[in-house]
């Protein structure tokens, strides 16, 4: 059984990923740290309690993190796409029935993400600061599986960058350079993991409180991808990184080294050194360790995956 | 027929592409210009002389143009791809029939480029000048054929960034956003273009003086190529951009509105604000001219028109 912290910032493929990791018995979910990305970190740990609730599981701890980019001003939260309750907007989630631990998100993976699993599925600010507060860290984590940004192909939140790393690139540079061992679920290949109007269905039919949640959390967020690229369907970014540490035979990777830009129009941009280029590596992609980088997926294989999971 | 100059830095590749625009009845070459890039200035020039002597057309003009980018430095010449002499080493060219122009390569684009195709194939220097010489000329030019840049996959003289845009991103930058048609036929189609040693033994056959000259230039580019990255064959990077003029239906072209970034790691980067992305285009991007950026070549369709000009 994998040991799992999750860093989050519900956000309504948040909400879908925490709920398929609660449900699979692979998984021990011993925290959930909360972020600004999606929506404010105030919202973020409001959300993270109330989904924890419904899911029935209010004995997860919840750390909440950081409010802010490591080395800028936070952009904002993007209710267009998750609502301004971060959840679609589909009717306000219960008032949590207890408050967040009194130790920050940061100090909080100091202290347990020892032995265990990240998945981290917001901006990497609270994993950049934890290893700030404990530069060892990165010897003692088992594994960090980031939803985030794009080998390969275009970003989502400018041409150049996904909207995770767009949020701290900064703090994300700092994740790929560390020593612990990091898979990056991009959209290189969340953009083909396009849950459709059947599998909607499907996984919000049910009569139990997480299957309602998530029938009042996905309109919205489908309603947006149907206006602006005509996607018949949900793209399921944060719950594919859940599906790969459930079966990484899913994904085809490829181990290189990244870096984050953090100037100009490509700010946010995962950069990969790879094999294609006509000169060895240049100087700023030397010396930093290989990253697992997904570059391909079984889509079919995913979807069935997670179905099976939240039906 | 087209009317056309040829901006060039040669080079091996250059070479080819100049013997097959001259051997194309389509083409009325009346101009080269010449400027830094795979080799300096100086030895660009000389080559430009030197090979339109080999294919008997003392008579078309050259001017000699930039010796540096518009902001930087130059980064200096690659004599483990071009060789020494920028055409493989194979034996010293013969020294020119006669000088360039007593004018400028940019001053010769404002008097000569109206009603003409540009051809460009090295760094983008010469034409940004020429822009800043005569704000107009990009609405006096037929058509821009840049071959440089890379839409959707990795460069090659840095993960992000094509070897033309690398060696001057502000002129290129210049070039993409101004007001002229400019297609741009980057590393996407171009590193699909690959002659085989077939193809290298047929434009190299034939007991001509241009055909000679490729037979002493292409074996150091091709083992260049052979040894970082195994392929068995050259690129065909600037006559891709020649083929392109002659037969535009052997590629797949998008309209996009493109921008070269000029910061961080990502330096030289072209960007284009595709469909893709989850937003509207940012601001960067607006109001930028639309590019036609060739995303899809028929390959073997090329080959085969580039080899039956060459033979």
């Amino acid at each position: 059984m994998t040991r799992l912290i999750i860093d989050t910032d519900p956000g309504i493929d948040d909400a879908i990923a925490l709920f398929a990791a609660l449900a699979s018995p692979e998984f021990d979910v011993t925290g959930l740290t909360t972020v600004f990305g999606n929506v404010t970190v105030e919202t973020a740990t409001r959300n993270a309690l109330a989904l924890l609730d419904i899911a029935g599981r209010g004995d997860i701890p919840v750390a909440r993190g950081a409010a802010a980019p490591l080395a800028m001003d936070y952009l904002g939260a993007i209710p267009h796409i998750h609502g301004e309750d971060g959840l679609g907007d589909g009717g306000e989630p219960a008032t949590p029935s207890r408050s967040a631990l009194d130790v920050s998100a940061a100090e909080f993976l100091c202290r347990a993400a020892p032995g265990a699993t990240i998945l981290a599925i917001g901006p990497l600010t609270n994993l950049a600061l934890a290893l700030r507060l404990r530069p060892d860290l990165d010897t003692e984590v088992e594994h960090v599986v980031v939803m985030g940004g794009n080998a390969l192909g275009p970003g989502n939140a400018t041409p150049a960058a996904e909207a995770n790393m767009m949020n701290d690139p900064e703090a994300a540079d700092v994740v790929f350079g560390a020593r612990w061992p990091v898979t990056m679920v991009g959209l290189d290949v969340t953009h083909q993991v396009v849950l459709p109007g059947a599998g909607i269905d499907a996984v919000t039919a049910a009569d139990t409180p997480t299957a309602r949640l998530l029938g009042r959390a996905i309109p919205l967020y489908r309603a947006f991808l149907e206006k602006v690229s005509g996607l018949a369907g949900i793209y399921l970014h944060d719950p594919s990184a859940v599906a790969y540490l459930l079966d990484p035979s899913l994904f085809r990777t490829e181990r290189w080294p990244v870096r984050v830009e953090t100037q100009g129009i490509s700010r946010g941009k995962t950069w990969p050194s790879i094999g294609g280029t006509d000169d060895a590596a240049p100087a700023a992609w030397q010396g930093r360790p290989s990253v697992n980088v997904c570059v391909g997926v079984d889509a079919p294989g995913v979807l069935d995956l997670l179905t099976a999971r939240l039906s």
